[in-house]
Order: C-alpha cells, then sequence, then structure tokens
C-alpha cells in the first residue's frame, strides 16, 4: 500500500542550510517565516486567524533514506528513529508547532519555523490543547 | 511534485466506524488501542518507551476527496479546512497525541485514539513540549 500526496505549498524561511537550524531539546525557534499555501488552497484557510498556534506537517524534502537507529546531537549514543526527531526516518515527514502571527491572504506569517526554505508543507491544523507541563515524561531526553 | 508514503504500522483501535468516535472540541478520547509497527520497523521503536506521549500521524483512509470548507457538528457555520480537524482536507493526514501505557515488541500500548481500527499509520514522534494553556486561542472554537 502507497499513499501519495502533494504538497499545499511551501516554507518561506531564513534556513538555507539545515546546520543554521538550531538543534536539540533546549533549542529556541523564534525565527520568523512564511506558510505560502497554493491559490487553488486559499479559501481553506478561511478563519484560520483566530487561531494562535498551528500544527505544519512538511516533508524532509533532502533526507534520502532512513535509519532505525539515529544518533541525536544532544545524545551520547544511538536511539530508534520513532523515539526521535530525525530526518532519516521511513516516511520523512516533520512536524512543527508555530505561532500565528497574521495573515495576509494565502500567506500566514509564523513565528517558530524550524524548516529549511523551500520545504514543501504537506497539512496545516489548528492546535487545539496541550498536555500539561507536568505530565509529560520525555525518556532519553529527561 | 507528488510524495509517496509507505504506512510504517496499522491501529487497532475499537472503532469500526467514525460515528463511534466522540467529536468536538470538548470530546473525551480516553479509549485504549495499539500502534502495531511493521515488523521490519521495530528497531525504531526502541527507547520509546521513556516517552509519555506519541504525536502519531495517519492516513484517513476511508475520506474520498476534499473540500475547502468544512461543516464541523459543532458549528454552526462553515470553516476554512485548515482551520478544522475535517478529514476531508488535500492530504488527508490525521494528528493525535496518545498516552503511550507500554511495549510489546512491536506493539504499543496506548490510551487517546481516535481512529478507526485498521487505520494506517505514517509516523510516530515523541512529544517533547507543550504550548501552555493560557497562550493557546482557539479560534471560533473558543
Amino acid at each position: 500500500m502507497t499513499i501519495t500526496f502533494e504538497p499545499i505549498g511551501v516554507v518561506r524561511s531564513p534556513f538555507d542550510e539545515t546546520s543554521q537550524i538550531p538543534k536539540g531539546p533546549g533549542a529556541q525557534h523564534t525565527e520568523e517565516g512564511v506558510l505560502e499555501i497554493r491559490p487553488d488552497l486559499e479559501a481553506g484557510l478561511t478563519d484560520i486567524e483566530g487561531f494562535s498556534h498551528l500544527f505544519v506537517l512538511w516533508v524532509f524534502h533532502r533526507a534520502d533514506g532512513y535509519d532505525l537507529f539515529a544518533h541525536p546531537p544532544t545524545s551520547d549514543r544511538p536511539h530508534g528513529v520513532f523515539a526521535t526527531r530525525s530526518p532519516r526516518r521511513p516516511n520523512p515527514i516533520g512536524l512543527t508547532v508555530v505561532e500565528l502571527l497574521g495573515r495576509d491572504g494565502r500567506r500566514l506569517r509564523v513565528r517558530g519555523v524550524d524548516m529549511l526554505d523551500g520545504t514543501p508543507i504537506l497539512d496545516i491544523k489548528p492546535y487545539l490543547s496541550s498536555v500539561p507541563a507536568e505530565r509529560i515524561r520525555r525518556g532519553w531526553l529527561g
């Protein structure tokens, strides 16, 4: 079974190389960027302005293949790829929570981008609720 | 540009029909289920036990086509599809936060499933941090 998607748009970000993107659990992602949605999908953004935060699903478009174990820069040993945010995953989908700063037609200005400029966007969803911080355990990152 | 994915596994849930799944912003998702990962990917789950919550990315495999406007059951007017969780979206990807109860080999027991039994899974990621509840604005749901 294979599933085929077409991007709904593209990320405009200040990052041209992965080395420019802050990494690790303590990384602060405060850079601003733009989610540029396809003209034919602009109406799908109606009412999105009311949400403070969005989930962005996107493609690690420069990833080539995957590994079952990842070696995060912040750890001294490998971890299963699904216990990490490594781009080299079986389906190279990225997930980022961004703060919505404003909308200009089919362009959403957002804060908190950690994607490369030109990253294909698969979906945007409203961020509705959080797990309370005191209930989160972060495994090997803890 | 098209992007092709293969499921990494399948959801086992108590829901056979979408009508059985609680919907709307106040819906409580406390049902337990199992994320059954492909045997060839089991090693990718190493160390996942330490995380209390996971993001699950999955496919609305019964969705057929999309609409730019969705009519959520909890609202009296339509909203842009990207401002909703409608399954009828350009790329029918679902996103659920589940609580990890335990792991048995390639099977993850989780709480909080809102997917149909047999739903294809695209990716699993550790849930690392939350937006503080007081900072979230929920637009037309507010």
